[in-house]
């Protein structure tokens, strides 16, 4: 009898985001094995530790694999979640971490290759489009293959923030943010809905303020960045979901980092998520001021790319 | 129509450990109402829409209360968390938050008296046993309602590093770590059987050193916490499956800190655990050295507790 | 300490969809206490005994009381799942079971109202929009705390037939099926959308024939019911995301059965799901037609009603 | 990119047992791919759409694959529940559907040879222990690869009955039911402890009535059978619980039907389970009274395997 395959999820980075990542993989049962790698070899062996210790009180078991690129060559996902938190100043602009992460892509690109990887590659990195982008490059994956959690969380965001103003469950509130996982990110408010009614319409009825929905949905991260210094909740979920519709196949339309042809990189905008990544982009007509947000988002991701 | 109750559970101090309970709590959908307190103010805000922005993405609803201990007159259960990891020195001794500690339960105490809440306490901070043994005191709530996660994540770690050394999965391991939550803990190798076998039997046969395994199980944290700074998956973990045996009355059987007539104070102990706490103290007839093992560890606790 | 509510939830009825749904709250561990209820004795004792023998093998525990309507006097929600299979004829009618379940109602709410129970009715009993609005009345309980799974059944089956004929995840498909869960029932097309695109945009582009998928919306329980004599699992699992949505006041819109004042009876229509059971009725423009779809379906529920 | 490979289980028999099975992969969300095989092609078809149509309600997905053999190349875990339900006398002997069995076996173990299946086979099939034998020298698969669930039911049965009779959640229970999946089994009180304590001390001191406990795990089946005419949550937990373990390599230490040299066929007996299927057969030493119970109920499996 060979060796069969099981669940196999590989995360890069063991900060907040990526320790959360791997916790809830095991807490959940979702991940059979699980490798985790980091820089830092103590950080590693600890959230090693954490997670065996919680072995014993599980009803799931998940095999936990410290610091091994080549166990990632039959792996079904990696999770890319490097990066310097320090390096963030409390400007409110991801690209703060830009210089530290283009070399982390290098190294861990280089080591994604050697290591046979040809699965699918979720990035969360900062920042998100241009590091997906760079990703997809230099690992010689399809792009497909590679994605980034995008306007993905930012969406989630503003479906909480128009949920609380209307005392609605966030799922209830449906639409898009697009473009850039930073600053020019804006809410295409022509696709929101809340239980089936145009929200726009709403907002003529209600008198709503959507600017400032569109407000707490960009500065959203940085409510929580500065009371606790990072965030991970809310990333690691939206991390979580993609990952599981990969393994499932389960053909997700969601807003991802995604590349675009018209731009020739990664930026939010509607997809479809299934075994080998990204299925399609969901195509949507948008009104012209809508249709040039997402350009003059293109056109920041790719001035940064430039750098 | 009257306002029906819901699942409702408390966490007081949001550290690592208390936040990874929130998110635990909510990404499972275990708490329909989740309120969380911590004397930081933004912290609290920042967990509290790190958690809020997860629902979007989340199949379950939990309604997040931040800084109410009013709200917690009906709650269910109450989580306490509070500690100050700066103060816990390298020298492995959990006695370090003591005074820290010891402040902050008079308050906390205090606050849950006033709210009118009559569920059940678990208590996570440090030293557990001796804040268990406070709490109970300065809440007034009864002895069964009032308990420790003590001992109970010292036995997972236990199970965790013979499980490792015999190729088992923990749960494999049966068996107590008795004592302080603390240094002066042991594991009662009279109980522990793998796979039904004992493992005194095992030892001889395969020449096991059972003073490593045990050694294991009392630094296991602080290999994880010399690596990362604090421990907090597998504490939560433990700390969320006594909850759940609460919520659902499951007469589970483990070691937790409860209190014992015969040392007047909260100590390791097997117990079991349903609705209204501690339902039942699950006496062991233990070995001469192993039961002086236990009144040493007695012995160590009640003198920090003398001071 | 006063005895603590558990989260507990009765099911009257255990023929195929009463029993699926008892088994799927113990698996999933949803329900703390549950209180199962049939007319046959000897079939309850013998699912209790099939649910108590699951639970060495679960992580969760479940209280199973039965035949006690008494301990519904403090039960959050109870599903109705009574009925006669062997009364529906082939011929595709639901209403085939109403003499038969007429007689069950009002011994079913005589001992509800005897019982004290005020909590959340959710009533599958068919025909199902007749009988939600008998146990309304009958029982005594408000408007808001009854209602019935209606359409959101069909719902689900129009989602599944048109994300089958476009390769589509079945929660790509939003909208609503309307009116009588029953021969009646209609897909609202104006509501459909696929990823966010109007169905009516793509069936004209595409070539669709909607009527096609109206039908198997229609008839999909036939399909299933003539190969296997009842349905079972897709009915279960509409209550019990319901029953969810109730229990941690979710604020869930979807379609059910719900009390339209314009009708004087319960119809399948979108509402939002609450702790208090029905939060809103969620009012939707509808086209002439589609309106008129509505008034014929009402029509054909009323008549049955008068009968 | 390759095909890459999903989490896919299969499922030959679509009685209750096996589409309960189904449904529970479903609902779990626990298989990515699932082959649904039955000889009635209608009942089939029926349970696909009842499934098909959950998934607009489910958080997960699951590709479900009527009547394919061919697809079960590559699946991780097969499990067989064919059988003929109303060959079953209400005598208490599952031996009644022997004849049947035997042919269906040579069926589906000449279709699994000619799928290329080479993962691993769990078998409910009664009588268990024979048609465990019979799969695993028709289909080629190792001794290892194919197992039976055996007396970990009726193990699951004495924990409650003990539990039932002691007020103890049935996980307080350890233990073994041993040998025969039929009227010979027996349960191996020397290995039985409650919370720890040996149940044979337990009984002495309280007086308990062991034999009663035994045959409440023997008939136990039956009492469910005669109320509803099968059983079918309790087996369908217990086969979940192995294939779990099967895909998470879990090493779940358990009594199952495997294959003991000593007596060349299968029968119940602790065993350990992992991605290879049985991994290790844990050996007990019996007191001489439960050895020959062992050795009577190998001789009875063997008698119906001459046959």
């Amino acid at each position: 009898m060979e060796e069969l395959k099981m669940r196999k999820i590989g995360i890069i980075g063991l900060g907040h985001v990526g320790a959360t990542i791997a916790y809830t993989l095991v807490t959940k049962g979702i991940a059979d094995e699980l490798v985790i790698i980091d820089t830092n070899d103590d950080k590693t062996t600890a959230e090693e530790y954490d997670l065996r210790d919680t072995l014993a009180r599980l009803d799931t078991f998940t095999k936990i694999i410290p610091q091994d690129y080549d166990s990632l060559s039959n792996a079904d996902v990696v999770i890319t979640a490097f990066g310097n938190i320090d390096s963030i100043k409390m400007d409110g602009d991801r690209f703060g971490e830009l210089n530290f992460n283009t070399a982390a892509v290098e190294e861990v690109a280089a080591n994604l290759k050697t290591s046979g990887f040809n699965g699918v590659l979720i990035n969360i990195s900062n920042p998100c489009d241009v590091v997906t982008t760079l990703l997809q490059q230099q690992t010689g994956l399809s792009k497909a293959q590679v994605f980034g959690t995008g306007t993905f969380l930012d969406t989630a965001r503003m479906q909480r923030a128009v949920g609380q103003a209307l005392h609605e469950d966030p799922k209830n509130v449906s639409g898009y943010v697009l473009g850039e996982h930073g600053e020019s990110q804006y809410t295409a408010w022509s696709t929101v809905e809340v239980k089936g009614h145009p929200i726009t319409k709403l907002a003529e009825e209600k008198g709503l303020d959507l600017t400032s929905f569109d407000q707490q949905a960009r500065r959203g991260g940085w409510l929580v960045f500065s009371g606790k210094h990072y965030t991970c909740y809310a990333i690691a979920t939206c991390a979580i979901k993609l990952a599981q519709a990969v393994l499932s196949d389960a053909r997700l339309a969601c807003p991802t980092s995604v590349y675009l042809e018209e731009y020739g990189h990664y930026i939010g905008y509607p997809a479809v998520v299934g075994r080998k990544g990204i299925i399609e982009v969901n195509s949507i007509s948008l009104p012209i001021e809508e249709k040039a947000q997402l350009d003059n988002s293109a056109k920041i991701i790719k001035e940064k790319l430039n750098k």
